[in-house]
């Protein structure tokens, strides 16, 4: 993951979100994390939150002011609600991903981008957001937009994982690949072709047929429903042998 | 939002996770919590932690068995670490929240999703996990995957959103849009135009002639640094205007 991203806390009141950040930090591959006079730190309350993450509270840089914390970054986003008075550049935590990754890539040794968290009250203030080149806003519901900050440093940070697996060509793309059916890279077996499927169907109609259940003279849809069905699920070989295998077993079950 | 999202928390043990999750469902804009066999519910801490989300939790149905919480739903996905014997299929967070989109724009009437997340310490263990229709799994660092509970709800639950504002037609589109300059919608004052950023640049040439800083006979690079300077911020006419009468009043107080 991106090396220079520096996560910047402001004024943090409650020890324990400085732990959750750090949780989440380390969970999505980051580790550098600055607090500007967090209330309390260190902190038991904020080791015990941040679990398996405790190295990224002790390896955490402690500094007095928001000056300290990004004087030597290129870029500096701030989370930020909407609605200020001057609307300052804004992203979603997407189009912040993008932002960083464009940094990140470029050749210069100075790239670091500080990612700035506010107090948990009043979020960042209004100068601290002037400071800022871009602001971050995470889309929420209108009618209750305080967001914990432990939580909107995991979606920012999410999306920074994203965006770094699917884009930077260094992550590993399986991490977000999805895989639905064996039509998609990961899954365990060879997808069936469209032969072997036709042939588990009509293997289907002649035992079924022998079992009389299906009457070739008055077929109705099951054929086609069965088609349909084996289909639209993207099948893979071991799927199909399995059921063609339980078929001949009916058929010898019934020679006897 | 959707009304068809429901989000089951499987047997948890820290009350303070499931307001964790109450507050992170509300600020997304989720209504639906489904609680099996929490250990302690209803419980101070967590209504501490759902801080303005208390409805949520006051609204949420607790059931004893997974069965109970999932069985008249459609489709359940449920929140997953890689590397399962089976693989099931398996999505990243905004394939899902696709995949809900898919299943909320039905005209049925019988489409509720489930979300479902494990207990905090082995998270859904294989025999739910064979329940689902499908499995969601976040991309957490491979060396640190532990995601706590809430912020896994609140990863999803973001996509949820966010997919919900870009691609539902319904929902305010502004949320997630990026303003970054003048060109984006969102921005406070009308872009500037071509020729007004070039009335700028010779309006700043003239003056900084007239107050010998720019030397036409010895041009240098400077005028072209300050057209690229200009022309790439995007300006908007009132920046455009501040700095021109900042020059005119310079060319008043020289003339004086």
């Amino acid at each position: 993951m991106y090396s220079n991203v520096r996560i910047v806390m402001m004024n943090t009141s409650h020890p324990g979100n400085i732990g959750a950040v750090a949780r989440a930090m380390k969970n999505m591959g980051l580790t550098d994390l600055w607090l500007v006079s967090p209330k309390s730190f260190p902190d038991i309350v904020a080791e015990r939150r941040a679990s398996g993450a405790k190295d990224i509270l002790a390896n955490a840089t402690v500094v007095d002011t928001f000056d300290d914390a990004i004087n030597s970054c290129v870029t500096v986003i701030g989370a930020s609600a909407r609605g200020r008075k001057i609307p300052w550049p804004v992203m979603n935590p997407r189009d912040c991903a993008e932002k960083v990754r464009e940094i990140a890539k470029s050749s210069s040794d100075n790239k670091t981008v500080a990612i700035v968290f506010g107090q948990e009250d009043r979020g960042l203030t209004n100068n601290e957001l002037q400071r800022c080149n871009y602001h971050v806003h995470i889309p929420t519901n209108p009618e209750y937009s305080s967001l914990n900050v432990a939580m909107a440093l995991q979606v920012v940070a999410y999306e920074l994982r994203m965006d770094y697996l699917l884009y930077s060509g260094l992550g590993n793309i399986d991490e977000t690949t999805s895989t639905l059916s064996s039509k998609d890279d990961g899954w365990d077996e060879e997808a069936a072709t469209i032969n072997d499927v036709e042939g588990l169907v009509q293997h289907l109609e002649e035992v079924m047929t022998n079992v009389d259940f299906f009457d070739p003279d008055n077929p109705r849809q099951l054929i086609p429903r069965l088609r349909r069905l084996y289909q639209r699920s993207s099948m893979d070989k071991i799927e199909v042998n399995i059921i063609r295998g339980f078929l001949t077993a009916i058929t010898k079950a019934i020679s006897k």
